[in-house]
């Protein structure tokens, strides 16, 4: 393989003007029809040549019985058949054009037929074709309208997720379709027979859709080169990684899963805070601390304020705050004078955690803003804690005032929360299910600020020094 | 108040066979006329009497000018009108036959009225009525059909959830409704003037649909009695609780909010494991484990096989197996072996996890029963890691032959996934959002197994000790 330009050919695979899906199938049970189904059905604009010796027409589309047979140029293969087959297949992909293929296909290294990824790895040398697996779930990238992936998803966001576990990057960009928060890409490595991870990271640092990459990762194939590059990235946009094989027996899973060396949990760790990666130890956090980091800012400060209409979820922000080393401080003694002439409910609570009881979305509005002429808080934190309609306008009005350091929690309010949180989600506010994962999240980006600034990125910008 | 029989009085709140909403409104924006709308949404079967000076007719249902209006006797008050007017009307209610009242308004000691409380104490201990609040969002009861409280949650299920936030009892509730596991009971506490946790603790242990207990905390008013009533209550169903108020500013913050002595973090914490209460740390984690805890049972046991479509998901839960000290034993050979020769996908991973690669739900099944016939697990954790159709009907075959013993973590399957968990939770079973989710709340059915056995009770039924 040509180490010269490792990132080189990624764009025949993101930006493929012509796809053919060879192992396309009738049967909508099948994974070479669901494949076929999500790029038509994905909005994708190019040309679709399915290749099936045994179907003439899926889903209205002419089915070529073979690779040869295809009238145009292809420019990306995506590849859904046995094993055995893939190697001659890509070769005659190769000579009708093809740049870049995504193997589906599983039944190579991980089942122990390394002699298939080898032939495999041959083909990839002599032809230049850059490869995606072989044993992945595909990849999906929004700005193209491209899903050679599975489940269909379409909502277009800031979020890459970059992920060794298929599993796991649907469950990510699942999540952020569920909200509304959308994906820019979603990416399933499988065995990183050619393309890995960092190969990923370094296209997406350049993309201009993706505001934050979420890595899910087992083991690194070349750690010294990953870590590079997240130096590089970090400048530009945060990456956060869940890595598992933690533990010894998760270790041994994941050599199993994808021949991944998990290698030391202690020194990937110190990796991470060396280069400017926000590790994360959970699905859910990763998904939240990628929200967060895609939106939030708080300059370098870490002090929280918390305005709720429920004292309950307040509680339980501050406390893990506490917890978390971010700062609740009290209020300055004018700004809870200015509070309490300011007409809030006569049973709201003037402190931090600000309680405004079961109050209306422009009590929010109000307090917030009344915050924000008090250097109080590097971020506001608003506990929406039942079905407060309005939510999103008020929370957009206070952004408008205090840029990128508003974080919304919005929990117990049934259709009017779900509504809500859609519409903050699509003006870039990022809302967490429940006060502690808001404040978990909001943690990763002071975390992230504080290791920018020890890369010396963040000092030359000017701002102050993280505690 | 009379402490003999604290407990006496509850059937009147929770089997009430009318209602008096006192301060119902015609505006659908107010509590007055949501509280009236969930009471007859809810499917309530008993008489419900609006009283509202100002309307005639609300929802179809004849309003009443005053509390001595209403034509026939009041079991329940539900009082949705300002603090000052709270005492005069219930003791109006009390007259006409009202033994138990909901006080939804705000404005008494958690706002500096201690002498309206003082005066609602005085009410309360003159007529014998059982208050629930002030300050609250009220109670909902199934099997009465009784919401009396916000949002409207209808679906029956194990789940009790008894809260000083009402904010925390509606979000469990939503989570609950949202995935169709149901609840039996939602209350909401407020001020606690008179029922209290321990009250309703007492009740729930001995009502037929409860079979577990969520507890969300910022203090306890009479802790001995509560760890008492736990104590009793631990040999019958579990009790789980999340306590906020852990650092120095969340106590503050919860002398606020509800008056709650926060007490010491480490009492409390060593309290829970003498009296035998699971506690948690986190809103997701109350959910899931009260959602284990009413459904699995180890019998003393803590070793866990994993049976996943997804690699990457099943390291993740054996990563948090490990780390939550549950064991993950290696596959005996023979069950091994039986399992290789057991028609599963060809790229399958003998071990444990047993990574099935994406599979039907019939694999699931097929090596569940195979391992069930070797003494391997105490409990089986099936992932499907993708959208596996039929996952439902596969799980309760497995059921069938392990009982209680196995659990789910379904994620990544978006539409699929929704219809299969709420199907698999209207069986009982229980299905997790994440692997570590499920794992987590496995360790917390671990816990509550060894408090039980040492404190007695599980001794007696001569299951194995926990190590």
């Amino acid at each position: 393989m040509n180490n010269r330009n490792k990132s080189a050919g990624l764009s025949s695979l993101f930006w493929a003007r012509s796809v053919a899906v060879i192992g396309a199938s009738r049967n909508p049970e099948k994974l070479g029809y669901e494949i076929l189904a999500n790029i038509v059905n994905g909005g994708y604009q190019g040309d679709v040549f399915p290749v099936n010796p045994k179907a003439e027409e899926i889903l209205g589309l002419t089915v070529y019985p073979s690779v040869d047979a295809v009238p145009g140029e292809i420019e990306l293969a995506v590849v859904v058949i046995p094993a055995p087959l893939v190697p001659g297949v890509l070769s005659q992909a190769s000579e009708k054009g093809a740049r870049a293929a995504i193997v589906i296909s599983g039944g190579f290294a991980e089942s122990g037929r390394s002699d298939l990824e080898h032939e495999l790895s041959t083909v990839a040398e002599e032809t230049g074709l850059r490869i995606l697996g072989p044993n992945c779930q595909g990849l999906n990238y929004r700005p193209n309208k491209l899903c050679a992936s599975w489940p269909l998803v379409t909502a277009p966001g800031p979020l890459a997720v970059v992920s060794q576990s298929g599993t796991v990057a649907a469950t990510v960009a699942g999540w952020a379709v569920d909200e509304a928060y959308g994906i820019s890409a979603a990416v399933s490595l499988g065995n990183q027979l050619d393309l890995c991870e960092t190969d990923f990271i370094e296209f997406l640092a350049e993309d201009k859709e993706t505001r934050v990459i979420a890595l899910y990762l087992e083991g690194a194939n070349d750690g010294r080169r990953l870590l590079r590059a997240a130096e590089r990235v970090m400048s530009n946009k945060p990456i956060v990684v869940l890595k598992s094989g933690r533990t010894e027996v998760g270790r041994q899973a994941a050599t199993s899963h994808t021949r991944s060396l998990a290698g030391r949990d202690e020194v990937f760790d110190g990796a991470c805070r060396q280069f400017g990666i926000v590790r994360v130890s959970s699905l859910e956090s990763l998904y939240d601390s990628a929200k967060s980091l895609s939106s939030l800012r708080l300059n370098g400060g870490r002090r929280v304020v918390v305005v709720t209409s429920s004292g309950g979820a307040g509680i339980l922000a501050v406390d893990e705050a506490e917890r978390r080393n971010l700062e609740v401080p009290p209020l300055p003694s004018r700004a809870a004078k200015e509070l309490e002439s300011s007409e809030l409910r006569p049973n709201a609570i003037i402190a931090n955690p600000l309680d405004l009881t079961v109050a209306p979305a422009q009590d929010f509005q109000k307090a917030a803003l009344v915050l924000s002429e008090y250097d109080v808080a590097d971020l506001y934190l608003l506990i929406f804690g039942d079905p407060i309609p309005e939510a999103a306008d008020a929370v957009k009005r206070v952004r408008q005032k205090v840029g990128n350091r508003v974080a919304v929690a919005y929990l117990g309010g049934g259709e009017t929360e779900a509504s809500e949180r859609a519409r903050m989600h699509q003006a870039g506010i990022p809302v967490f299910a429940t006060p502690q994962r808001a404040i978990a999240a909001i943690e990763s980006v002071v975390l992230w600020e504080a290791l920018r600034l020890k890369l010396g990125e963040y000092e030359k910008s000017g701002r102050k020094q993280v505690a």
